[in-house]
Formats: structure tokens, sequence, C-alpha cells
């Protein structure tokens, strides 16, 4: 059995939809499937969950609502009609979305969601539908009173008897059209997936049934080993291990979010990223244990906006819990770091810069020099973060000495360097001016054809 | 004013003293001289300070001191004749020696401090005699009621009045002679430094009196850039700045106890290594800012008997307070930890093997597991740390790609690099099989005449 998720774009119109069920139909493995909201049909375009959000504020503030529910309905009208299918769905949709916008606003998130997940939802039962007019045999499934989540305020997961009712659509004869993005909690209550939503959709329901692949189809052919923005035709990933997957998304590597694959690594389950509007082109494999290794290094990214919080202070590694205060520090403003290097009397702590304000850059750098006694804490600005990824790094000596000699040879200094824990990865801190410089080095050195 | 310390083998027998007397003359500018113990007088000899810890364990269990009384005052008594006094010293000395092996014995460790720190107290008493003798107006001062020290079970520091007591010192016609190594409490109790005894007291009296110098005699020329046991003829340090010295002392460079530092890096005044053999060699100066950059590197060392614990755990890093956590756990074991590399899904602690017991890892495995609930957790031992450290690192760009090279090409893999928070340094991890090796390639990177 395989699990499709198709997301924005894949069902923006109907001309997608019906390439969404050419998909499905062209393989009878392909039986449940998770679709998003309608995405944007061009660049300009507005899509679906942006057009309810602005819905729901509106309604919030006793605003017009009228007109911005007829936008939203006349777009599921058209795609209706695209497909062939009747005005019946449009209305059936244009009464869910009264129903919704006249709801309970007591709770100001718990009526945004509530509207918002509107867009997959009835994406869901028009693209079911379309299917059952094709002749292709398929249901609708609501997240209600199967897709059971925690309360808030803790993030939003799958409990465990979300799992355990979403096992029994294993046995189904017809394809499921599952809406991506949401599901209730114990008391019926609806929220939303913090990020990359529909993906996670996907990847819960290819636990449960115990998929034998997870296809995330998107709207690109597949994963590339450096940011094409940057790098002229990067080398396309073929396999790549989630590991190697989870190091690169730490920059910038938005194809898939990397939380919606924690559901499909527990269970090893493999996940093949595909390109909709492409289906032959073999897209990207995520597997948990990769067999070809045609190059030492799988993938570069890069990503700008950090900072450095540097403390020193004489005799600190004699010190049993200096590093644990410290960290005690940063985690009481709530803040998350990345790394922290360390030499014998210092330790710098990387964050993402995003976090920090003046006051807590000021209140931080105080409660360090006067609880832990330093005799320096500074903050500095406008690092960014370089990583190399792949799984034949760990045993392949003089990567290091590659690396470092082709950065060196922008002329950039290495301000950080960290190796020896991820066994696939190395990070290197370089001041953001460089980035590109020191990520097209990079790529030269180990992807350009005379270097593999 | 410069302040004179001495160690155990410059003060060792009369010859040795006579060497002191003469440098101490020669240069009226040295006119406080903390001293050792006697030490070995060849490399079979036994140091006095090893005679007595073994008369006081003796004593301990009522066993026969008095050979071993007579063996210790023997020692003095050989050198007082030597420098041509008379058996009086040695008279003194045996009544002192005999009062404190009487005395009170029932708190153990304070009662082999004591009898221990005789060694110091009986050799600074002989060594005014015979300055006097010799028309050099010299005067024996007692650490009771000046260098007054912390209570335990705190590690021993000097209280903020022992340096005012000791300030008092800077007024002296006569030159002070005050014994190494220990002082007393605010109640009077006799208490011994940890480590490097004799050069903290000498530190501590250079920052009491704002000596211009702080002389630190033993039995070298000076500090070495390498370990000479591995190098051949390494390059002599000639200036280093205390935090470059501090850096070296991480892996073995043990000329000079770091703890020792401490009350003269706080003053910002200079050391000088000499060798007492040789008082004409320019020695080591350690200061604390440097102008002779000749070289990027100062010195590279390295030290064996590190392990890792590697933990694992997917989405880590978005877990605000898992590194804190782990630390609390590596804590609560009372174990120090030198670095933690991190990726993104996992962070190593680095840290010396001697802290360890089987029982110990196993209790912090099973936490990591059970509290934290890693994917993975386990020790790796057999580590070395390799540390080049130079002042003019820092803005050296090229520099982690030399080492990386000169790493690579003995064939060794590079487990782990930290460089990034300290300005002077970069730690290379590496399995201790290959770290004399290492050691050779990259002093021959950064200090042979062809590569400099």
């Amino acid at each position: 059995m395989i699990v499709c998720k198709f997301g924005g774009t894949s069902v923006a119109n109907a001309e997608q939809i019906k390439k969404v069920f050419n998909i499905v139909k062209s393989n009878p493995e392909r039986k449940v499937v998770a679709v998003s909201a309608p995405g944007k049909r061009s660049s300009e375009d507005i899509k679906v969950t942006d057009l309810l959000i602005d819905l729901a504020e509106t309604a919030l503030l006793n605003g017009d609502v009228e007109a911005k529910i007829a936008t939203v309905v006349k777009r599921y009208d058209d795609i209706a009609a695209g497909l062939g299918l009747d005005h019946m769905m449009a209305e059936i949709i244009a009464t869910d979305l009264e129903e919704r916008v006249a709801g309970d606003k007591s709770n100001r998130d718990r009526f945004i969601d509530n509207v918002k997940a509107s867009g997959e939802d009835n994406n869901a039962k028009l693209i079911a539908a379309y299917f059952n007019s094709q002749g292709i045999p398929a249901r609708y499934v609501s997240p209600k009173g199967t897709l059971i989540l925690n309360d808030p305020p803790e993030r939003t997961f799958a409990l465990p008897e979300a799992y355990d009712n979403l096992s029994q659509l294993k046995k189904t004869e017809e394809v499921i059209i599952f809406p991506g993005f949401f599901g209730y909690t114990k008391n019926g209550v609806l929220r939303t997936f913090d990020r990359g939503g529909s993906d996670i959709t996907g990847s819960i329901l290819a636990s449960a049934v115990g998929a034998d692949l997870y296809e995330n189809f998107t709207d690109v052919d597949c994963v590339f080993s450096a940011n094409p923005k940057v790098i002229n035709n990067p080398a396309e990933i073929k396999e790549i291990t989630y590991r190697e997957m989870r190091e690169l998304s730490y920059a910038g590597f938005a194809v898939f979010h990397d939380e919606a694959l924690m559901p499909v690594y527990k269970q090893g389950i493999p996940v093949n990223i595909k390109n909709t509007n492409n289906p032959s082109a073999p897209g990207t494999r995520i597997v948990p244990v990769r067999t070809e290794q045609a190059r030492p290094v799988t993938g570069i990214s890069a990503d700008s906006g950090f900072s450095t919080l540097y403390v020193s202070k004489y005799l600190m590694n004699r010190e049993i819990g200096f590093g644990r205060k410290l960290l005690q520090i940063i985690e009481e403003e709530n803040i998350s770091y990345e790394h922290t290097p360390s030499g014998l009397d210092d330790i710098s702590v990387i964050m993402r810069s995003i976090q920090l304000t003046p006051e807590k850059e000021e209140r931080i750098v105080r409660r360090v020099k006067e609880e832990l006694h330093a005799d320096a804490a500074y903050f500095r600005h406008g690092f960014s973060m370089i990583v190399i990824v792949g799984e034949g790094m760990r045993n392949n000596t003089g990567l290091a000495a590659r690396a470092t000699t082709a950065i060196s040879s922008t002329g950039a200094n290495i301000e950080m360097i960290n190796q020896g824990s991820s066994e696939v990865s190395v990070v290197f801190g370089v001041y953001s001016q460089f980035e590109e410089q020191i990520l097209k080095a990079l790529y030269n050195e180990f992807f350009s054809p005379v270097n593999v």
C-alpha cells in the first residue's frame, strides 16, 4: 500500500486535480491520499488558506464577510466546473463556510483554525466526488474521531489512538481521500498542525497503515544537492537517508518539513518526493539506509541569521556545572541554541538571531556576568552556518581538509567548525557576506566532475 | 620588585641553594622568595615531601616514626653542613617534626597536611639562615597570620585578607623567604594547596606586593612549543600570553600549573619561567599581551585518555533544554566535561576517561535514555585531544586547512574538530594510536623552517 500526499499547487485547480487522479489511478497500490487546500495557480495568486485566514480575521472584527466567503466558494466552484461536477459541491461548501464563520468566537485561535481547516476539508470532499464521478470508488474520511490530537497549549501531535483508528484504513477497497493539516482533540476541538501540515497528515497516515511507501507529491522534480538559486543546475539527489535529509533541513532545504518525517522515520517507511507535473521523474527517495554512495557528500546547505554569545572565564573548565548553568540562562529566555563550541576558558553559544532582542541580549549578558562571574560575555551577529552532509563522510579521511581548503580559497576566515558528533555532517560558521562564495567553492570541490 | 619562586630541584641540596642565593643576590629587585621543600637530588632520590607523607602515615598507624624522622632531619642537616651552617638548624627542625608527629590525629587530612607542610616551612627557615650567614639580610615569614585560606571542604584558595596582609611585604628592606605550598584558615588550621602548591604561593605573593615580575625558577630553560619526548629539539617559546599558556596546559604542558597563574593573571603581572641551573638563559615569559608574532602557532600539545558520550534523538534541536538536561546528568555524576560538539539531532560530550567507571557509564546511559528519551546513547573510549594554540591564529585564513591537511597526510581520520570559541586554539579529537604521528605532522607544518 502507498500513501500519497498532494500539496497545494498539486490541487490548485481542475487541471492539477486531473493529474492527481491520473497518478492515483495509474497504481492500484495508491489507496490513501492526503490533500492540501487549493494553492496558488500562478505566482501572483492567493492560496485558499490565506483567503480563509483573511476571512476569519474579518469575521472576528465583525467586518463584511459575505464577499470573502463568495471568493472562496468561487474557487471551489471553478474547480468543480473544470472537473465536470455540478454546483451542488459549491452549495455544500458555501453552507459549511457560513456555519464556520457564524461559529463560537470566544477562543480566537480555535475560531481561526476552524475556518482555515475548511480549505483542506472541502477540497478533500470535492476530490473524492471527482474520483467517484470518474469511476474510481473513493471515500472522504474526516479527521474527526480518527486523527486524535493532544490538547493545547502543547505543540500539536497525534495521540497513539490516532494511529490505532487510522490503521483501519489499510483494509480499504476504495481510495481514501483525507484532508491534511488538521485533526481533533479528544473533546472534539479542531486543531491544526504548527508547520508542514499536510505533510504530517500524510506521514501519520503512512505510519498508521504501515505503508510500503509514502509518496509526497509537490511541484519540483527532486531535492537538489545545493540551492539552485546559488548553484547553477545542482546535482539531483536520487536517494538520501532520513538523517542526511534532517541535517540538510537545518539550513533552508524547504521541500519537506522535517517534523513531518517523524512518523515515517519511526517506522522506517521510505519516502518518495515526486513532482505532480512530471510524475515519471524518479524524484528523491528518503530511506533509512542508503546503498548508493557515489560521492562522500550528498548535499550542502547554508543559512544566515545566526548570532553568537561568547563567554570567557579563567579556569572555566575546572568548574563543574558552568556550561549547564549557562544553558539554563539561555533556556530561561526560551531560546533554543544550535551549537556550543568551546575552548578551555571560553564557550560560545550559537543561536538563531530571530530569537533575540536587545533587551534579551542585555539581560543574558548581565546574568552571565553576575551569576557565573564570567570575565567577558558579549553577542556577535551576522553569521551564516554552512552544512556539508553525507553518509559517506564519516570515514572519508581528508574530507575536512578538502572542505577547509575550499573555504580558504575564497579568502574567508572560518569562524567556527563543528565536527564530531553527527556522523553525517560538518558545520562551518562564517560571516554571512562570504556565504554564497563559500557555497560555490564547496559545491565545486565536492560535486564538480573533476573532483568527485 | 621581583617575586621569585624556587621549585624542589632548585633547593634540593646545598649546591642548589647556593645557586638560589647567587640568583637572588645578583638583582636587588629580588626581594620576596617562595621556596619548595627539598626535591630530588637525582632521579632515584626521594623528595622530602614524600618522606614526610610516609612519616605521617606511619604515625597514623602507630608505627615506628623515629627512624623516619631521623631520615628527614638528616636531609636538612646535610644541607646545613653543605651551606656551612651549624647543627642548630637540624636540632630545631627535629624538635619541630617531633611536635608535629605528636600532634592531634583526630582529623587524618589535617594531620598529614601539618607534617607535610614542614618540608617547605623548615626549608624556608634554613634558607633564610643561610642568606643571613652570607651577609644578605633575610627574614623567614610564616604563612601563619598572613596567608589566610578558606575553610574546607572547598578547594583551597587565599582569602582577600591574605592579599592585604602580604601586601605589607612590599616595604621590606630584607629578602623575605616564604615557604610555599600552605597557609592557615582564619581559625589557625594549616591547609595545603591542592595542586602546584609553591607556584601558587609565589603567584599570590607577586599579586599581593604588586610585583613588576614573577620569576618562577625550575630546572628547564624554557617552555617548548611541543613535547620534547615526541618532537626532536622543539622550538623554544620566548614569549607566550596567559591564555595561550592556559590552552596549552590542557594537554600536559606541565611546567607551570595553570591554577597557579590565576593571581598574577588577574593583576596582569608578567611571569618569567627560568632555569636555576642556567639563570642567564632568557627563559619563557608569560605576558598579558604579546607583540612578537613570528608564527601563527605558538605551541601544539596533545593528551590521551578521553571518552565520548554520544547521544542522538530525532528533532533534538527543536527541544529547548535538551543540552542543559544532558549536562545536568553529567554534573550529577560529578563529571567535568571538555567539549560538546553537536549535530542537529546528536550531541557528544567529551570528558576525561579517568572520571568514568562502568557503573557510572551505565547509569548515565540509562538516565539519558529514560529521562531524555534519546534514540541512542553510548560511550566510546580511547581518544586523544590535540590542541593547536597561537594568538596569531584567529585571523590567519587557511590555518584550519593547513592543520586538517597535515592530519590527513598521516592517514588518520579526524573524529572531532572544535574551533570557534577560543580565539587562540583549535582542538582536534583523534583515536589515540594516531596521536604521535599527528603531533609530528602538525609540528612539521607549523614549525619547520620551510613552512613558517
